[in-house]
């Protein structure tokens, strides 16, 4: 806790809203981001019980000096219907992350859990553009992460997922938001995917090994792991191994944090803060 | 706006409620005081528009890391039904200016304005008990000032206002508040006064002067003034020619804040605070 801690009258506030919520690290990641930018604003933790989420969340959005919301475990999909303009992956997976205030007072959303694998590949100069791509678990992140890299240009998205119909259900979600791609549901890792990312939850624990069976990988491939931990995970020690380039969770969570900054940065200007720059 | 500023998932949440809000002080005031104790709590600015106060004031209170709020204008006497147990003051005025969360999730409130007063005075070493009192003015600063002094001791409260009426009601509520504190209406200020508080707003400008025609002062009266100026008003340079003592708009200020300080202080606590001294 530091003794020069500013907050005034004039200070605009946002706020990150799951529950539990001491856990987050938004607060002081994207605090600091506003002051870096010389913005008057802070994000703030705010813990809603499930029972009362669409009203105080509601309220909350009433607050006048109120910029931005970001929205965590286990409010994603319940928060979607207070946007009144949504992004395409937002729209695509039925749930969000972010909302901003725009000029009007209305109130714009959508999810960037997938933006920031793109992001942080980005940063590692490595592109996605016409990419074969096998991903790993069909659940949220694996959702927001499709989403995001058929945005970016994937040629081909292969789901594989080991709950019945899943993978399935979520191709074809795909399909009709991204029809310049092509989705399929599969069983394993296709020799020649150039893109294999885990967004499943294995590797979470020390023991846990590789999500799937992967043999020898070509350098060119570009390996990505949602999995959040201090010691690369299994399959990020194989990709290192292989000669190959890979994206960890903190990578993907630190290109998040861009994406989102960069998704704040007009409504950050009220705030005194720069035009955004990126 | 400094880049230490450090606020996380753990940090709890106070806010002053108002409208407009960018003016006010407190934020900057508590959220210091906030980290003199240890504690790792804010006090944010919150700005609601009037036709949304009842529906975003309650799910304020909802908010689960969320341990206190201070109110202003416009709104201190609709926040008192969100109140499951309000002091004296509080309760004789209809008003509050500050709610706290119990450890059980319920809500005490009270009404700080006119504590200022006493702890200010007391600060500079002067009692409150057994003082004949004229007060100027019976509005909402009056009130509180006046409820203040009759919790401290003051043995008579004469209150002086040009409203018709106004005086007289507020003796009567008075009256039933604290029997034993004698109060009356009256017009002038009685010469065997010793303790002399503007509660009205005249000192405000510049050219005012002072809100009652005041002769010479023995040296043991007291003067109190709430205009907040940045040079003494009138009444005070008038204390002060006369060798009185006198308590300004600001004193008030700084010893409202160290009330509701020690009103937080036992919720501050679950924040890491260290326990009240005051």
């Amino acid at each position: 806790m530091s003794a020069t801690l500013r907050i005034d009258g004039a200070t605009r506030l946002y706020a990150i809203v799951g529950d539990p919520i001491v856990q987050v690290r938004s607060p002081l990641v994207f605090t600091e981001r506003f002051a870096e930018r010389g913005a008057n604003a802070v994000l703030l933790p705010v813990r809603i019980a499930p029972e009362r989420f669409d009203d105080v969340f509601a309220a909350l959005l009433a607050i006048g000096n109120l910029d931005g919301v970001l929205v965590t475990v286990p409010f994603k999909p319940r928060a979607l219907r207070f946007a009144d303009r949504l992004g395409a992956t937002a729209q695509c997976i039925g749930a969000l992350n972010a909302l901003r205030r725009e000029d009007d007072g209305s109130w714009s959303g959508d999810m960037f859990d997938g933006v920031g694998f793109v992001r942080a590949a980005e940063r590692k100069g490595q592109r996605i553009r016409d990419r074969r791509v096998a991903l790993l678990g069909a659940g949220g992140a694996g959702s927001a992460i499709a989403c995001a890299l058929a945005e970016a240009g994937a040629a081909t998205i292969d789901v594989i997922d080991p709950a019945p119909g899943r993978a399935d259900a979520l191709a074809g979600k795909l399909r009709a938001a991204f029809p310049d791609c092509r989705f399929a549901a599969a069983t394993s890792v296709a020799s020649d995917a150039d893109l294999i990312v885990n967004a499943s939850t294995v590797g979470m624990r020390p023991g846990d090994g590789m999500p799937a069976p992967l043999g020898p990988l070509p350098p060119g491939t570009l390996v990505g792991d949602v999995i959040l931990s201090e010691e690369p995970t299994a399959m990020l020690r194989h990709a290192e191994r292989c000669g190959c380039a890979w994206v960890s969770g903190r990578d993907m969570h630190a290109g998040q944090s861009d994406a989102i900054v960069a998704f704040f940065a007009p409504v950050l200007e009220r705030a005194g803060g720069r035009p955004a720059a990126s």
